[in-house]
């Protein structure tokens, strides 16, 4: 199976698994339900549950389990669009290419709509007929330690309370690997936990790979943020620069951006050279991350 | 132990539980942090934990596990009164006799503190040197279930759509089922599941008992915010009538609202019937939540 084929089979798979997991449109209250489901369907390159499904084909973890985990770290994903797009954070109209959340609804809705969606992943984490009882608790912890106050929302404070600074490249590097980085390593240990549990050596393989993936994924971001235009983000482009925040491009400048991500490029592919032809979807999707051009 | 002694010992032990699984003050991104002890420290009727204790006592839970638990429901419940209290859900400046969390800090801080606060919850439900294993993912299900939009979020948005109009009390009584009630049923099955579970004759029991306190919360609530003054309630009074939100007194009135509260009470206390004295201090809690007078 070539990488796009395999690519398309698993986010078909991740697709079904968020309408499954996601309360009906016309179950009440249905316009909660049906915003929700706005927010989290039909969109998104989906970068976490293709990580969760690359790491959980190296410990052998079921189609069912995968997809649980799929679904409840995309959820969290997108709750946390959801609320950083609203008038209070960023203030965004786009997303996805669709008008957000507080935009086609309302801010009270879209509060409730992240709200919601972070606790439908747990919810999803604990569904026994997917998962195993040690592995809800573990995935459980996982997320919720990589989308708290030492995780993703705390990378968020840190993001907000940096706009108009002048960051160090070292406080721009903390800021993200608790944005973004935390929650893509979660993906990645997610995926793995969802099998037989890796053992000491191999979980550190693959932080190392999430780590520089999720440098990688960022780095890449900042630079498509000043190299492409909105509608082919599907996000609205040169926002952080408009914003006065500090991204890659403006403490290290463009080339020196370009390099820094070839080199977590080759940090992630050197992480996974113990696993050899197993890792090799984790290896393509380093690939996909680096070379991505939305 | 008299009721208000053992009340005491609890909130001292929720307390302190509070304050162990929340990060400390001084760990960055420290404002966020401090804004998150803020919103839940030093203040609130601790309802829910000393439910959450109450009827651990029944099944032998221990310490541990039951302290773990209310801190997690109680962050829940905190993060929802701090989205609840923001300028696009309810728009109060007062919570628990100080200023509400956007008030003192801002918009942004605000959500992010009821986010973190919520993926908060799970840490702590997921200690393994609290609960085992089972217990963990048990507690995690009932707690998210709970919290959700078929549980507390979704009787926000069923509120927050309800303004102005004229609900029928079966409308109403759906709405706090889910707005208020579910996390108070939450909370006497997590502290029951914490220790020896129960048979799905106690567990029913439990049920009812748990939903005629969590509705009878809700009408004292109305009653209570029409008689008493924002000193006393250290929140704003008469609030509900002046956003013109459908209450309990509006749709029944006072004397009617007073009668249904007391014949709540009675169900609470008959659903307790079959555990006799084991149960006392889940009956003292059914007192407190309809004679309290603030």
């Amino acid at each position: 199976m070539t990488f796009e084929e395999w690519m398309r089979a698993v986010l078909a798979r991740v697709e079904a698994a968020l309408e499954r997991y996601l309360p009906g449109p016309r179950i009440e209250p249905a316009r909660l339900h049906e915003a929700m489901r706005y927010a989290a369907l039909g969109g998104g390159k989906r970068v976490r549950p293709l990580l969760v499904h690359a790491a959980g084909e190296l410990t052998g973890a079921r189609a069912a389990a995968l997809e649980a985990a799929s679904a409840a770290i995309e959820m969290i994903h997108v709750y946390s669009l959801v609320h950083d797009d609203m008038p209070c954070m960023d203030d965004d109209e786009l997303r996805r290419g669709k008008p957000t959340v507080h935009v086609q609804y309302d801010e009270a809705t879209a509060l409730l709509v992240g709200d919601a969606l972070q606790s439908q992943a747990f919810i999803a984490l604990t569904d026994a007929a997917a998962l195993d009882v040690p592995a809800q608790a573990a995935l459980v912890r996982e997320l919720a330690l990589a989308s708290g106050s030492l995780g993703m929302a705390g990378g968020q404070a840190i993001d907000l309370a940096s706009v108009g600074l002048m960051l160090t490249r070292s406080e721009l590097e903390t800021m993200h690997r608790m944005k973004t980085g935390a929650l893509l390593r979660a993906a990645v240990r997610m995926g793995a936990l969802a099998g037989e549990a890796p053992d000491a050596n191999a979980m550190s393989a693959l932080d190392r790979y999430a780590a520089a993936i999720g440098l990688a994924f960022q780095v890449v971001d900042d630079i498509l943020d000043v190299t492409t235009d909105s509608a082919t983000l599907g996000k609205t482009a040169g926002k952080d620069a408009k914003d006065g925040k500090p991204t890659y491009v403006s403490i290290l400048g463009l080339e020196a951006s370009r390099a820094l991500a070839a080199q977590l490029h080759r940090e992630a592919h050197e992480a996974l050279g113990s696993f050899g032809g197993r890792a090799q979807r984790l290896a393509e999707l380093a690939d996909l991350v680096v070379n991505r051009v939305s």
